[in-house]
């Protein structure tokens, strides 16, 4: 059902120096299929990350963030340890402990600290962590380790996913060919503010911990929290990014310097192509739907209208049917909570088609115009606010039968 | 597909003396089906209202509420005219001036002035609304008037609602016996401020203007406003409240009486039985939902926390599917924007089943009892949040593979 969507291959997906990967079968929810990953980064990496806002959030996010923060000079992160098939969320004081003991076990088959672990759950929410069989399937990853595992792990990482989501980009910093590579995992629960995923993006650049925590905040501000399936935050978003500092190019450590905004734009260029790839695989999704916003007065207002219309599900549903019922979407326009907001003065615009204007149906519109553009599989809208000169991008996609199907079903 | 939902019957509709009501089949967007509604006032009646906050508003809610705010004294509102099968929204001028020329037309037939008729629209939006079929069926509806037509109301301003919706209730007030009779139409779109429906309660009751207009807004606050099918606010929700003040009684003119409280209480009993009505018909409903949120520390925090558990795609497929998925319900209350809410100490019932507390699944949960209440028609979620005194309500229904055929296929 993937709009559009190709799964990389295992060649697309080039190796970062300093990280391998391993992955296992560890039957933590179902048999004969990877739900165990880890990623080992060579002594001296950096990590950063953004987490969910879920006041709820999940025992491994907890203990990720606590790891994080305790992190020494000389005892950085040595590795990364997810699970799918159960998020260990809503899970109490139990859940925490699981989440330390898979840390401290996987840190003491690499000999190093157990706060040197990051750990990270994905899958139903609310039922205890198998924490022993996750425990004895670290060691067939460990023996799985490899540089060119990326699409294993893409793969060992989805949930309702039916493609496994991967990318990278390679751009020049410096003297060096910097690369960059990243897997996600999306599908439903996807929402703005870190909303829902796990993105995992590693690098060989040579960044500070200072400007590597700026590109990931401005990566996610411009990747996966533009996106939205259902409107739903999950408990256990986490997106991280890993620089081994193998990249022969001296360190980024300014952020004004022309080497960050590379940098900073290469990893913004992926972490985008690995949310429009959850979009494109959202729960039941048919249509691919980009929402512009333009010459609103400043971003926020923009993100609001934007919102507004990726989460309506009469919107949603009007896509599904490609049925040009738009005036659903100067409804959702009207409610998006902007004040002021002068109906009279926006645009409405199916790709290039003028649909609406001066508070209602543009007088040379005609419905077999927008029946062409619904009928495609990608979609734009664009509301033009004339009031400003700031814009903002959402994307999501529309609501099907399968979306019901998929997620009444999803335990079973 | 209504949840335990009855049609109300003729009879059970109590006639208010001095409000008469005709209804026509006008051939407003379908044949051979009522669709055009005139509710007529005997001169000295009252009427007062509460509109959608949608920036989007429909022309009839502009005319609507220029026409309340323009009545003088001694020149009342004389009626009321509903047309379902177009919105009249997202119509610009153009639909500015058909709101006008059907309540001047109907005004010319009443020999009243265009102010003292208010016109009401629902059905599709951004299509021109059909006014020529309306002031053509305007003659046919004032043949058809009489008090006793409140069924025939209900049903000609139906739209995706599969039952009329009405309900009656007498009081005691003073030494009088007051009646109130209330339609609705609803269905899809039905959200909080008002949202997405049409509301007529009339009374027979003497009240002075302030008062009925406090007495609407607490009403919509304790009823329509409590009510969510899937988030989305409509353009023409319009709740409105006559008094005829036929009944034999001294008027009510004071706020802290008792009869102002028992009036106020009859009209949102009655509008809480149609608001109810309006969710037990969501479009695709197979389950009620009741969410109670208590223990908070004020209102308005318990509302959020009820209305992003109900408008939760993955809550509401969970409870279409009879899935005690519940720690959806914790990710909704993890995200519904409470800034410092401590999830360890909040509990979380379905029906009397303590389902989680402690952050965590209850220890002597059974998944089997939560299947059980999960198989009922009627639900009731409750979330203690135990750190203050106040509480909220909100009635939702759940997600179903109907919703999105209905809304799909809505203008086919």
């Amino acid at each position: 059902m993937a709009v559009n969507l190709v799964a990389p291959d295992a060649r697309s997906l080039l190796p970062i120096a300093g990280v391998s990967l391993g992955v296992a079968e560890a039957n933590i929810r179902k048999q004969n299929r990877k739900d165990l990953l880890v990623i080992k980064l060579d002594d001296g990496a950096r990590v950063a990350g953004v987490f969910t806002q879920n006041r709820f959030c999940a025992a491994p996010v907890v203990v990720t963030r606590h790891h994080l923060a305790q992190v020494e000079p000389g005892a950085s992160i040595r590795a990364l340890v997810v699970n799918t098939g159960n998020a260990n969320a809503g899970t109490g004081k139990d859940g925490l402990k699981h989440a330390q003991q898979t840390s401290a076990d996987l840190a003491r088959l690499l000999a190093c600290k157990p706060t040197q672990v990051l750990p990270f759950s994905t899958g139903v929410i609310m039922e205890p962590l198998p924490v022993d069989r996750i425990v004895a399937g670290l060691p067939a990853c460990l023996a799985d380790l490899s540089e060119d595992n990326w699409l294993n792990a893409a793969q060992a990482i989805m949930t309702t996913d039916t493609l496994p989501k991967g990318a990278s980009h390679q751009a020049r910093i410096d003297s060096a060919m910097v690369t960059v590579t990243g897997i996600a995992k999306g599908a439903g629960m996807i929402h703005p503010n870190m909303a829902t995923m796990l993105g995992f993006i590693a690098t060989d650049a040579r960044v500070s911990q200072p400007l590597l925590k700026m590109a990931v905040s401005h990566a996610a501000r411009h990747s996966f929290n533009c996106i939205t399936i259902d409107g739903d935050t999950s408990t256990n978003d986490s997106f991280m990014l890993m620089a081994s500092g193998k990249a022969p190019m001296e360190e980024i450590v300014d952020a004004h310097h022309p080497h960050y905004i590379a940098f900073r734009d290469a990893i913004t260029h992926v972490a985008a192509q690995l949310a429009q790839s959850i979009v494109r695989d959202g729960e039941g999704a048919t249509k691919f739907i980009t929402i512009k916003v333009e010459a609103g007065r400043d971003a926020e207002e923009c993100g609001k209208v934007g919102f507004a219309i990726a989460h309506s599900p009469l919107v949603k549903t009007a896509f599904f049917a490609s049925d040009p019922n738009l005036g659903r979407i100067l409804a959702a326009v009207g409610y998006a909570g902007v004040a002021d907001l002068d109906v009279e003065k926006l645009e409405l615009y199916l790709d290039d088609v003028l649909v609406a204007s001066e508070g209602g149906r543009y007088r040379d519109y005609r419905e077999a115009d927008g029946q062409r553009v619904m009928k495609q599989s990608d979609i734009t809208v664009r509301v033009v606010l004339n009031r400003g000169t700031a814009s903002a991008a959402v994307w999501t996609c529309d609501l099907s039968h399968d979306y019901v199907s998929i997620n009444a079903d999803y335990r079973s």
